[in-house]
Formats: C-alpha cells, structure tokens, sequence
C-alpha cells in the first residue's frame, strides 16, 4: 500500500486537510501489522482495538479543530517507556507483571501531539544485548540489532512509520544500520528518560527510527524538552530540527572522516561502499572529506564507556542481581559482575574523561561541519543470538554528540549497511542539515 | 577599636556618605593584624601594602560615583581560593608553587562588589583535618576548627569583618561554632567552586563567615550566582537574603530539634544550654519545638557521606598521592587510601540516597520552620592536633541544605558553642528570616 510509503509529514497535512481519517490510516498499518508480524515479531505488545480506539478520538478532535503535529500517527515505543494503558516488561520476565503507573514524559509528550501509541516493541533483555524475538525484516535469519530491536524492525517493515527507542552504548544507530532505516540519537539531554527503564544514567539516551531525516525530525522536536523529572535534561532552547532538515547547508559541508583504531573490524564490502560515498562527496558533490587521526588518548574511549555502563549496570540492577539471577541471561550477569568489581576511583575517572573528549570536539567542528563514520562494521550478522558490535557508536554515546544513521550502503548480500554522521554537542540542527544533503544529493 | 565592632552593613553605608575612608577601614584592620596575628595566626598570606592599595583604589573609585555593595570593606579568602595576586597553596608545600592564573569566580565576585581582599587565610592540609598554625582566639591552647580555620578565627578575632570558607563535611560550622561567629553554608549550587580547590565535586559548598546574620547575608549575595563554569551551580533566581535577615518570620517559627543517633557525643554543657535555648523558644518567645525522630535509613548517611567523600578524594588527589605521598599526612593518606577501595556500586548507591533524603526534607519542611540543632559536639576542643568531629553537620553538608551556626552558647570554659538552623533546599531566605528571629530574641 504505496500510502505507507509517504512521509509521516505529508500524512499529518493529508489527516489535516481531512483527506485520510486516522482510524483509515491507522488501520491500513495494523493490515501491514498482521502481513508481516508472524515472520518479524517486532511487537512486544500490540492490541489492535486499543489503537483504534485512540485514532478514533483523535477524528473526533480533527473534527472539533484540534490538531497535534502528529496528529493521527502511529508511534512504535520500545518496551522500556512506561506506558498507563500497556504493559511494560523490559526485555526480562521479572519486569513482566510491574505496574506502570503513569505514561513517561516521552509518551505523554507524544499523546500530546497527537500521535497514536501503536503498541510496545521487543526490546533485548534490560535494554543490553540478550535479544528479543524479533528478526531482520530484509533476512529473517539475521539480527535486527539491539536493543531497540523492535523499534527498528517495525519501522523498516512499514508496520509503523515512526518508533521510538533509546542507546547507552549503539541499540539505536545500529539497529537503525541494520534495519535499513534512519536513526537519531540527540545531543545527550535534550529528551527526558522519566519513567523509562535506566541502565546507566550517565550514558542512557532516547532517540527515534523512521524513514526519513524530515520524519526523523518532525517526530524528535515533539519529544525533546527539558523535564524537571529528568535532571540531566537541558535547559537550552530545542532545536528547530524539521526546519533544519527542509534547509541547505550555507555551503558545501567538510565531513571529518576518522580513522579510528578499530577501522579493521570494518568488513571490506562496507569499506568499498563507503569510499564510493567519500568520493561521490568529493568528486560529484563539491563537497570535502579530510580524513582525521585522533589523540592517542581517544583510544581508551571504549575502556571508559564500558566502566561507566557496567559500573551503572550493576547499580541499576542490583535487585534483579540479588534476587532473581536465574532469570537473567549470562551475558548480564557478566557485565553486571563485572562492573560490581570496579572502583570508585576507576569510575569518577572514566567520568571525568567525557568533559575532556568534549572539549576537544568543540574544537575540532570549528573546522568539520560533521564526522562521517561507519554505523556498524557492515550487514546484519547471520543468526539471532548476537545482536552485532556496536563499537561504531561508543565514542559518541559517551560523549553525548548527535548522532543519525543514514540508510546509504548496501553490502554484498544486499542488505543495507548505514552512514553515520555526527555533529557537535547541542549543534542537532547543523547535523540534520547535514544529513538531508547527504541524502538528497545520494538519491540523485 | 569600636568601629571594627560596627556591622558591615553600616560599614559600607559610613564609607558611602564619605564619613570613613576604605584606606582608614584597612588600615585600622591592618593594626589589629599586627597586635593578635602573632598569637591567632589565621594568615597564610598577608601583604599590607597590596591590602591598601586596594582601598586607596576604592577610595578613588568612591569619588568618582562607584560602589559596589561591599565597596572598601575588607574581607579574608581562605587559601583554597585562587587569586590572581596572591599565592594560594591549598594548605600543603606540594601546591605551594602551582600558578594561580585566574581569580576564582567568588574572589572576582568580591572584587567587583568592591571588596578588598584582604590576605588569604590558613586552611588545614588541602581542606581536609590536618591543621595549619592558626590557634582559637578565645583561647590559644584550643583548636579553631577546620578546615576554614583561619577564616573562622580571622573574624572572630577581628582581623576582619567577613571571611570566605569551604565546607564538604563540617569546615564552616564547627569552626564558626569553635570561634564564637556566624557561619553560614548555603543550599548547595549556590555559589561557584570555579578555581576553588576540588576535595569532592558532590559535596563541596562555599560558604561565609561574619559578626552578624546580616553581614553574612550581605557578602553571600555578593557571591550567590550561576556561572557556567561551575555546571552544579543552581540556574534558581537568587535569594534576597539581607532583605530575609531583616523581615520577621510571618509567625513565630515552628523548629524541630532531631534526636540524632550520635545526640550522646553532646557535651553535657552544651546539652543544658541546649535545653535552655529550646525553653526560651517555647516558654518565652512563642516559638514552638518539636522533638523529632528520623527514620532509620538516616543513620546511615555518614557512611554514605563518608564513602563519597573519600572516593572523591582518592581521585581529585591522585597526583599528590602518586608524586608526593612523602609530603602528605596520614590522615589524608589513609582517606584516600580508604577511597580508592570503595566499588562504584558503593559509590552510586551512597550518591543515589541523597535524592532519597531531599524528598523526605522537602515533606519536613511543610511541618517546620527549621531544623535547630547543635553546630559541634560542645566547646573547641583543647590543643591543636584535633580540628574537632565535624558529625552534626554531616547530614545537612550530605543533603546539601542550607545551614548557619549562631554563637548563642557558652560552654562552661567561657567559651563559645553554636547553635545551627537547617532549612530546606533553596529556602536560604527563610533560614536568614529565623535566623535573625533567634538571634534578636536572645538577645533581649
């Protein structure tokens, strides 16, 4: 149904000017829902009349005048966001019956846009790397990602045009890469984590899946806000993020492309197919490439990434760790035993490191207008059970820079492989310039 | 000399109408030095030329219009405070020669409120127990207090009127306490550690000391403010908080005196001075108190406090500790070797409780007005080794709520014991409002 196909931008003007009612839209989606659900089980929980019910009020408020900016949509939640009316499990059977008691700032925020909450989708088992049941919607036998899996499967299945998610380390970025879908993760801050299942408060980030940079944008600025229950959140104004991505760049945009330590993990068809991309920028598109090195001292970046999360991690799930081990997979209980033995000092260092790798960035997009970087080392990895590297987006989940993942590449089975570009902190609206000429000029 | 006895607040008014100069201020500062200093010892650096040529600068400034609120008035910087004309060595030989480059963002402040700074003020071994020289001035063979021992002394012993001190456990209230003046430690953000020596980025809180609560709130305006280079500080409007200490409470005060676990460690004394403050409120100023117990998930907080404290300092000392343990003492040595064995688990589950105890302060402070409770376990203690047990501040310090000591006791040696208002997070205004109820009404 090519109406699925649109952006989620003309969707909203089409339900404005009354040419499609929600309940149609919505419907048409949950037709695509039972297509394709069986092989994909992107859903954690989906109940068709509760989505009904929610699109047919919203035809009601179109009636009377009222008119979110995404007015009459479906939205995919990651089964971390606490949702009133849904359940929550979190990826694990011990979070399974915990009642929800409020939606989170994120859904709240979404309902007040009007958007239709289309269900909750699988998420890897507390949001690190044990996978859900869902499958890669372009080879059922391959990992969607992790660990916002459903999120990203379900956008790129046309089950949903637009889903949310979150990333402490890569669950959004590579997902979105494997998925073949846009993903963006924001400057650390600018979206509340209130109500939503905290692995680790220092690196936790909410971002969004969708199939394109302006949807990607329209969805985010609905979302992004300061939230006094959110404390991390910034008090910055939000960035103008659909207008950003409707612009041009003032001029043709410098991309930094680093080499980074573990460039070799890259497969080799990926790195074929993106020295086409810097060529292409370079030779058809006028615009700049300077391939970068960085401080020895970035080197221990993952090192430090990894303290800070499981130093969190063991925190954050102390109580699962004491009193339900056996429910937990292997996997977390490592991480989780691992970062119980870390020191304090160990911590507070790795910490510390953030401000300073922050402070050479500021520097360094004085002269880069963004990095351009691979989102994974290549195609979705054969099997379920590993749920891929997500080396490629640790430096700039722990520094907290705007990230987006652009569905570009293709590897050599033909499965997608994405472009990532990053920006500046707070500099969000720069990146989304970016990203949309770096599309358009790629489609052309 | 009876105009070094005069409030600030009349200070800066005689220096306005041009009845006394900031030159003849200082100087008559500066004879007082020179008579007690050689008993007191409160001064790490003291230059009486850069102290009046600061006035005469004042002075001239005077005449052509300009005055800040603190215009010609001197004030005493303990030395953990970088000043761009006077050396800061943090109380140990090992930073002796490090460069100060900057003033910090408080001495700045002062500076641009026309204060002069006047020397910098002895401080125990990086802000921690182990003593400088400086000896109690209401009795030499005691202790002043620490860490802000000079500053503390410096006031009370009126070498000059107002003196800026630190507080990550109790450094500004026991001293105060100890030496017979006011002390007061905001809210914590309030004021900018920026170019302030950092023991612990949780728990450091600069605070003031004074002859008065309303000269204590007329320098700590002077200094309250968000600066970006201190992200903890507080984006909160600024409390007005001389108007405050000159404002009635809208009603007599409603206190609540704790029963806290280690209420034994109480000299008998100042238990029975104690008791007498709190019948005086009751049977003759209409005030009320309550006595409350805490729950018991309170009793833990100094070993949380403890924990981040050290943990903390284990990694902002970790140099001198590598390069110079030979220069360190072995109390400092054993803290951060204590710090460098607590888990991050221990560290963020002893961080995470203080949101925990807020919440419960926030609900307390809709029943009372203020917490009223001792500033020290009893008189200073004898000799100088012993900066004395810093206990009935730590909860407030740990919490982060605003505290002031009143010298309203005596031990029974003669000398001064404090009596401390804790208030609730932000609500510096009404703690100056009881403050000055307390002190007026045992006055009469």
């Amino acid at each position: 149904m090519s109406s699925l196909k649109t952006s989620v931008v003309e969707m909203v003007k089409s339900i404005k000017r009354g040419e499609i009612s929600s309940e149609e839209l919505v419907k048409s989606y949950i037709k695509e829902i039972k297509k394709k659900e069986k092989d994909v089980e992107a859903w954690e929980f989906f109940d068709e009349e509760l989505a009904i019910e929610q699109a047919k009020k919203l035809d009601l408020l179109h009636q009377s005048g009222n008119h979110g900016d995404l007015h009459g949509v479906p939205v995919g939640i990651k089964d971390i966001f606490d949702t009133v009316d849904m359940p929550t499990a979190d990826g694990t059977e011990i979070h399974k019956e915990n009642p929800c008691l409020n939606d989170c700032t994120v859904v709240s925020k979404l309902k007040q846009a009007g958007a239709v909450i289309m269900g909750k989708t699988v998420t890897c088992e507390l949001a690190y790397y044990s996978p859900g049941k869902t499958k890669n919607p372009h080879d059922l036998s391959r990992t969607p990602g992790g660990s916002s899996s459903g999120s990203a499967a379900a956008v790129a299945s046309h089950m949903v045009p637009l889903a949310v998610g979150s990333q402490t380390n890569g669950s959004i970025i590579r997902p979105a890469s494997y998925c073949g879908v846009v993903g963006y993760k924001p400057t650390r801050g600018l979206i509340s984590r209130h109500l939503v299942l905290q692995v680790s408060r220092k690196l936790d980030q909410v971002g969004v899946f969708s199939n394109s940079v302006e949807d990607a944008a329209l969805i985010s600025e609905q979302i992004i806000g300061h939230d006094k229950q959110d404390p991390d959140t910034s008090l910055n104004p939000k960035p103008k993020l659909l207008l950003a991505s409707q612009q041009k760049p003032p001029m043709e945009p410098v991309f930094a492309y680093i080499k980074l330590p573990f460039m070799n993990l890259l497969e080799d068809d990926s790195k074929e197919g993106f020295d086409e991309i810097k060529d292409e920028i370079k030779n058809k598109l006028n615009g700049k490439v300077d391939e970068i090195e960085l401080p020895d001292g970035f080197k221990n970046i993952t090192e430090w990434h990894k303290i800070i999360m499981e130093s969190d991690m063991a925190a954050s799930f102390s109580k699962e760790y004491k009193a339900f081990k056996n429910k937990l997979s292997k996997k977390i209980i490592e991480a989780i035993e691992r970062g119980m033995k870390y020191t304090s000092v160990e911590y507070n260092d790795a910490l510390s490191k953030i401000d300073a790798a922050n402070a050479y960035f500021k520097q360094f997009f004085y002269d880069y207008d963004a990095i351009i970087t691979p989102s994974a080392t290549g195609e979705a990895p054969k099997g379920l059970e590993f749920t891929g590297n997500p080396i490629f987006c640790t430096i700039w989940t722990y520094c907290g820079m705007p990230a987006i993942s652009l569905p570009l590449l293709q590897g050599k089975n033909g499965l997608p492989v994405g472009v990532q570009l990053v920006s500046s902190h707070f500099d969000d609206e720069r990146l989304f310039r970016n990203a949309s000429w770096l599309m358009s000029k790629s489609n052309k």
